[in-house]
This record gives structure tokens, sequence and C-alpha cells, in this order.
């Protein structure tokens, strides 16, 4: 069952190229499609510290895609792990979820930091963060799924 | 510019029909489509305590989108809000992002509790929660966003 998606914008700024690390840094913009959003759509987000951004890896060849199970990054300290266990960009509809901060909004451009995409990302929808909608519970996890995040930010 | 998805499963269980509160409560299975991934897609998934899965509001028409301002819920004590400063599924891409509790895993069935997806729901990806992608530093929140999500779980 397929669907059709559109970018609702872009990111403009951030990285080029995409590196794996120390994205904390890295000031960004995203920019709504203004034939189709005006400022109403980002009316209230400043009111929250964070947003979650849906993305495409849109640099990623179709043909790269895994559907089975391969080594966080290739490390080969790692275990082999399922695509949907890990986070890696190689999966399939090549989304990303990333929760980066907000800095401030101005007309149709939303201004954050720490957001892990490259200069062009096609931007698929934005969500403020609720506390409420954070993992209920405490969160267990794999050594490696530390360790790779060691010196993301 | 546009892309097509494609759903990697369905909610198996869950609820029928959508209801807005109580999710917490809910069991439900995410099954594979069989003849594109085996369980090497989900291998070393039950290592973590949660998942974040991305699926689609797929009964809502798309003449109910918005892409404006609205008020969550239509409740008229909570301000008009720009359809991208909250989470509510009349969004453009109709894309939901949701954490819920990793129960076990079958095969290629994901057994999960607290999934706000009804029965039949595609799934487009599935991403486990590590806590290094959870929000850096404190998350402030309009006084709406708490108040939305009291009886939520």
């Amino acid at each position: 069952m397929s669907f059709t998606i559109s970018a609702i914008g872009h990111v403009v700024g951030g990285r080029i190229p995409a590196e794996d690390d120390a994205w904390d840094a890295v000031s960004a913009q995203i920019d709504l499609d203004g034939s189709r959003f005006g400022p109403d759509a980002l009316h209230g987000l400043v009111q929250f510290s964070h947003a979650e951004i849906i993305y495409l890896f849109d640099q990623l060849p179709e043909s790269q895609i895994t559907t089975t199970a391969r080594r966080p990054r290739g490390n080969p300290d790692w275990p082999l792990t399922g695509i949907f266990a890990q986070r890696g960009r190689n999966r399939p509809n090549r989304l990303a979820v990333s929760v980066c901060r907000i800095v401030r909004v101005e007309g149709t451009s939303l201004h954050v930091t720490g957001l892990d995409a490259i200069d062009g990302t096609p931007v698929i929808d934005i969500k403020p963060v609720l506390t409420g909608f954070l993992p209920r519970g405490a969160v267990r996890e794999p050594s490696w799924a530390r360790e790779i995040m060691a010196d993301y930010w």
C-alpha cells in the first residue's frame, strides 16, 4: 500500500556535507513552502522549547535501503541489528524523526539549533514536543545505543 | 516535491473505533509485510523498552487536512494554534509519531502496549527509542499542551 507525501518545506543552512557528530552546534532554519502555508501554520509554536521534525533522507539512493539487519554505522564492534531496531538512514521510506531546539519563528521560517539534517533536506512535518508524548516509564536500551550517541550532539 | 512511501506493515488489534483517551491500556501488534521483510528486520529490537512508530492517519479524508490554525480538538478553551504547533491528525501528510512500550517480538510481529493507533492502520516506520534522541534540555510547553494529555494514556 503506497501513499504520496509532499515536502512542507526545506532545511536552509545546516551542514554541508553531512557528518555523523556534533550536531547541537549547528543552526538552521526550516522554510515552509510559501505557496501552501502562511505564518498561521506556525502560530504558537514558539511557546514550545523543542520541535520534532520529520524529514526525508533524500540523498540516499533507494538502492542502498536495507530491509534486513546491519551493524549500526557499519561498526564491527556493534551487533548485527535489524533496520527497525536502529535509526540509521538506510531504511525503508527514508524518514528521519529528530528533536531540535526552537530558537524563533519569523513568518514562515522556523529557526532551530541541533537539527541533524543538511541544507536542502525536504521536511515532511513539524510537531511540537509535548512532555505527555515522551516515553512513559524508564527507557532501556543496549550499550551500543549509548555508545553511538556519545559525540552525536 | 512529492515522494512515495509504502506501508511496512499494519496495526493488528488496538481499538475500533478511535477514541481520544486512555491508550496505555490498549495492546496491539504491528505485523510487518511478510513479502518484503523477515524476522531479521526486527533483530535486537527487544533490547529496547520503547519504540517510536510512524504511522499514517489513513482514515482522515484529505479534504479535512488543515494548513492554517485551529483550536486543538476544536476545544474553545484552547488557543488558536498552527497545525505545526500541535499534533492533531488533520495535518499535511497525515503522519503520526508515537512512542509505545515493546512487549515482545515474534517473527515479523512486534507486540506493544500504548500505541494510539486503530486496527488496520498503515505503519510507515519503526524506530527504537534511544535516550540520546530524547529532547536535550528542559522541555517547555504551553498549558493547553499539558491539559490535552491529562487522560490520554
